[in-house]
């Protein structure tokens, strides 16, 4: 089953972007994901093709018009009804990986990108719109977000990655942080892989990459190692 | 002043991409900022141009040699030696719109992207790279988080968002999510603009605003909402 994901934009021209190459390029190419776009301007009413208005109460900036979002929303719904609708926003709920999981194991997803001061809000309730943020910063606009996003749900769709992509042991998965890799050389610039990785003991390996995995997480991300002691992996 | 950004990255073609489009498009070509990729494949030392190996200890993909990025690095920051090295990883940082407004404060920034299962570990403290993460998930390599970094870096960068970059109001300022916006039309589908914006009051208008702004940033961001009861804004 192909993955479709629909971009509602006004800027489809960053789409395939990166996307288009490598790893994500490949599966687009043999089927495994499908990408289309929506251009946003194409739902405006008037003759100017307006998509923004000024804020309400005043202030910089322009807003996403309820109406020409409704329109180009409903327009993405109609084509593929079963994928849920996000938006981007700093304003929505942190984007987390088993999100990511469940919108991979799904049919889709379709993407709104705002441009400008963002969305008029009565978009979300008036049709269901489930609002996503890629890291605690403001973007020009949506689309690096939606490329972020994708591109972390194609990877894990079957076939994408091979067997790296069984996934078990990344970072995210269990409530931690991914333990440090090493490679060859032994020695780089004075500075040695750990004995342990090289001693051949599988079950002393396993040990040693639980407990880095463990330690980093308490020290790196606190928040991480809190949620997991309380039990709300995300 | 250029800002300058420098991408050390398998895969060059995926830059600008979306940031040679709109706001970051625009700032690029009238020499805001300046672009450069630097192909790590091009550091590699054999006549195979290895850039990874097999995990030390087992497991499954591959890791970016130490002495392979170490190459890449030094020679990127020989071209822009005040630039700070970032490491998109997982196991980074979370980066916050702090650290987006002290970078697009500076000269410029070089980030460092990895693929498969990562970086050999001792290049962070081999090389004095700080690790950063967008988003608590899991990418094919670190390019979609540099295009979205850079994007968040540029718009704040002087003169390209104009006015509406003071940004004093924006989500993450004052450890707050920015208030709801609306624009016209007043009444969309009974839904209406609340009356206070409508108003023309403008101490109720900027009232009714900052309390929107904590009521929401405590509903929908218990973390940021503890972090700034304890003063420690990101």
């Amino acid at each position: 089953m192909t993955f479709a994901a629909t971009v509602l934009t006004l800027y489809p021209d960053m789409f395939p972007g990166p996307l288009g190459i490598s790893l994500a390029g490949r599966a687009l190419a043999d089927g495994t994901w499908s990408l289309d776009t929506v251009h946003i301007r194409d739902f405006a009413t008037d003759r100017h093709r307006t998509v923004d208005d000024t804020p309400a109460g005043g202030g910089a900036g322009m807003v996403l018009k309820a109406d020409v979002l409704a329109a180009a929303i409903d327009h993405a719904r109609a084509a593929r009804p079963a994928c849920p609708v996000l938006a981007m926003t700093p304003r929505g709920a942190p984007l987390t990986q088993a999100r990511v999981r469940a919108l991979a194991a799904g049919p889709g997803v379709t993407i709104l990108c705002g441009r400008f001061e963002g969305f008029d809000e009565r978009i979300f309730a008036g049709r269901d719109v489930e609002e996503i943020a890629v890291g605690d910063v403001v973007l020009s606009g949506g689309e690096p977000a939606a490329l972020l996003l994708l591109d972390a749900c194609v990877r894990l769709l079957p076939g994408v990655m091979g067997a790296a992509a069984s996934g078990t042991e990344e970072s995210f998965e269990n409530g931690l942080l991914e333990y440090p890799q090493y490679t060859r050389p032994v020695e780089w610039e004075g500075r040695a892989i750990p004995e342990v990785l090289r001693s051949g003991d599988h079950a002393r390996i396993a040990a040693w990459r639980r407990a880095r995995a463990e330690e980093d997480t308490r020290a790196r991300r606190p928040d991480l190692w809190a949620a997991r002691l309380k039990g709300d992996r995300p």
